[in-house]
């Protein structure tokens, strides 16, 4: 048997193999050892590097790797090397990146560096820069490359491919080839497998397709990612208002938009307001910021469960053990409808349970909570009059958790979809949010059960 | 401005036309509907058809359309069909599948059932399928497609491309050809791009690609997303120990299984265990089964809370006032540790924290929570001061609140650390664990620095 190392052991290995020659002052040490590594690797490895280091690895770099390399640093290392770096070296590179790149790299600059740079692009690049510039953040124009190949559709294939071989350095990609009129209309789509697999003679109008998905400069980037993982697309065509074709969303893109809108769920779900900058990059101070929000509102909710509590304080006084199960209650209540938003707020955002209502779903989570709340209930019950040997507190209890493992239930997957109802984000009904929701009802609640099974 | 339809609603537009076109018993019009529809969107529409009519909207599609319509399909309405059908007419469909997609099915049905159409399939799908099914469930083995194109170093690229024409319809993926030696070693990679833009008389050796990214076949199929997330690639080769060539990971699945993690680890995180089935398309039992061992052991949890503040039941009836605090201080806490575990997961979890070791992280959330819990600590004093006019128990909370952010923060950065540390899934430390863990400290804590400041 082979060792076995795993990719991401080896990629440490090169970080740290790079801080020691740097160190060392081996520059030729660190050139060999970084040739034979993928440019992906190499960005890993200079973010990994102290500020003053940065740099002078970034140098180590042959022109042409050194762009790709700077293509995939984080956006805070980019700017630090923009800083550091004479202008016309930072030009070299700012000039020879993707346009989509570029607009990712412009988004996160000061404006005044951004205008700077711009009017120094050469004239190709400015104008491709700008367009992409012009749409709102977050769309299909914000996001797409206006890199692609266009061709006619009475060329043959033969010519086709010859035009490919003059054309393929300027696109971002080749496997799929856009065939429009002269006014630029997207009439269909020809793949470089069909290119490959037809006869040379045959003319692209025979061979393309023509029912394609296309989306408009302004679709959400969420939507535009959905729909190439839906038709297992390698890119997908942008056009404008008048349905002209203005650019092109590769796959690849595609990935990162879905990871980075499953950190954003994830975030919302536990609390944390994202907003797409990487957290463990950012000042303590923004991290407060985005925490502190949630935080006061739980912190406002809590306080009225508080209330509650307190105005049932004769209750408590002539049973003081009460008080005991409230966090049980709460806690469990809690749970189950956090379990509830859970599973419906991912449903909703990956569009899997679109196609049926809330109303099947809402009474399936009930049924569920009634069922689960039967369940922990007989447990608690029995539990409770273990504890205290008196048969109202253990009834109250048992009877409290299966009432209030309904209602969160039906809180935790009613209000994700009221929420998107209203056009908010399903994913504020975090589980947060529904534990400390149901703290309040289920107080109400276990109270209310007390004096009725207890006779206050 | 044109009307804007988001491709979502016409996908629904054409689920309830297909139904009514059914329960009219108008099957012309529903094949009219179908024909220039996407086979995904076919699966879609056809998934929301009951039982009785899934089979009759199949049987309307063409042969070709069939299998891959019914490849996209949900592994329930797959064995649905298979029961409906007559033998041969499943058997043509499942021969004619893609292996990988296949073995996804075999994986759902009953055991008895997959060695009878086993049993029935082609020698060489049989083979292909018997291959995949040997590896275990997760890893690259199980995932790979056998159909891709393998091709001699000699080759010239005119000759590849004559070669290429003839296996393309075998091949499940033609962007990237693979160069392997007699002996099936993987040698080089040639994309359909380079090859296109080479000399024609080039050899195969002269072009092909040799620093390239494989995995073997037990590599976890989570890692190979990543791997080709991370490389760009279109696809990835699988090697055997011996490192021959045995299989290609296309892009396509790999979205699919990064999206399957993220709802994997949403519902850790939710307290849902998740194992890959849809939460929708599970029977109630399930449901609670998959719930309900979360709850028990947070169930427990509470009981220790509760089994505290019994103890504490002198100070209580002293001071009842206490009491009211509680679920706010918990609360709090409990919130402050999920947004702490909640970044940490999602960071483990997508590599993007891998450079930084558990010490800084833990520091800078320690570092939060302080901030954290001084904003909130201090509304939280001013508020119980106003409530009860009692600077001794405003106090108690304020102090309470910074000392159980800071813990809190500890435990939900510094949980999952430890998790992964002893190989278990970091995403176990959800925020209901963190949420329910605080609440048993946060009440110790809060009695013992009552004790401190009452003096009691």
């Amino acid at each position: 048997m082979t060792a076995k190392v795993k990719h991401s052991e080896l990629r440490q290995l090169v970080c740290s193999q790079l801080q020691i020659l740097l160190a060392q002052g081996n520059l030729e040490g660190a050139k060999a050892l970084l040739l034979p590594v993928q440019p992906v690797d190499i960005a890993e490895a200079i973010e990994g590097l102290g500020e003053s280091m940065q740099a002078i690895a970034f140098r180590l770099l042959g022109k042409a790797e050194a762009i790709e390399v700077y293509e995939y640093l984080d956006s805070t290392v980019q700017q630090t090397l923009i800083e550091d770096f004479r202008r016309q070296e930072v030009l070299d590179i700012v000039d020879k990146m993707s346009p989509d790149d570029r607009v990712r790299l412009f988004d996160e600059l000061p404006a005044k560096v951004v205008r700077r740079l711009l009017a120094q692009l050469s004239p190709k690049e400015r104008e491709a820069t700008a367009l992409l510039l012009g749409y709102e953040e977050d769309t299909a124009g914000r996001i797409m490359t206006p890199e692609y190949i266009s061709l006619k559709e009475n060329l043959t294939v033969t010519q086709t491919l010859e035009r490919i071989r003059r054309l393929a350095n300027a696109s971002e990609i080749i496997y799929y080839l856009y065939v429009t009129d002269s006014s630029r209309h997207l009439k269909g789509i020809v793949s470089l497998r069909d290119l490959v697999l037809s006869d040379p003679n045959k003319s692209l109008e025979e061979i393309m397709t023509q029912d394609l998905v296309s989306v408009s400069t302004d679709t959400d980037r969420e939507e535009v990612a959905r729909l190439i993982q839906r038709y297992d697309l390698l890119a997908l065509p942008v056009v404008d208002r008048e349905q002209r074709l203005v650019g092109v969303v590769t796959i690849d893109d595609t990935m990162d938009i879905l990871e980075e809108e499953a950190t954003e769920d994830i975030y919302a779900l536990g609390g944390v307001q994202a907003d797409g900058d990487n957290y463990f990059q950012t000042n303590l101070v923004t991290v407060a910021r985005k925490r502190v929000v949630w935080l006061f509102v739980l912190l406002i909710t809590n306080t009225v469960t508080g209330t509650i509590i307190r105005s049932q304080e004769d209750i408590l006084q002539q049973v003081v053990t009460l008080a005991a199960f409230i966090p049980l209650l709460t806690g469990t209540g809690g749970n189950v409808g956090a379990q509830s938003s859970t599973v419906v707020i991912r449903g909703l955002n990956t569009e899997t349970i679109n196609n049926l209502g809330p109303g099947p779903i809402i009474f399936r989570e009930a049924l569920a909570g009634v069922l689960l709340g039967a369940i922990l209930g007989t447990v608690a019950t029995v539990w409770a009059f273990w504890l205290q040997s008196d048969w109202f507190v253990a009834i109250t209890v048992g009877v409290s958790l299966v009432a209030i493992a309904l209602l969160a239930s039906i809180a935790g997957s009613g209000l994700p979809f009221l929420f998107r109802h209203f056009g908010l984000d399903p994913a504020l009904m975090s589980a947060p949010f529904i534990t400390t929701a149901v703290d309040v009802l289920g107080v109400l609640i276990y109270f209310n059960i007390a004096r009725l099974v207890l006779g206050l």
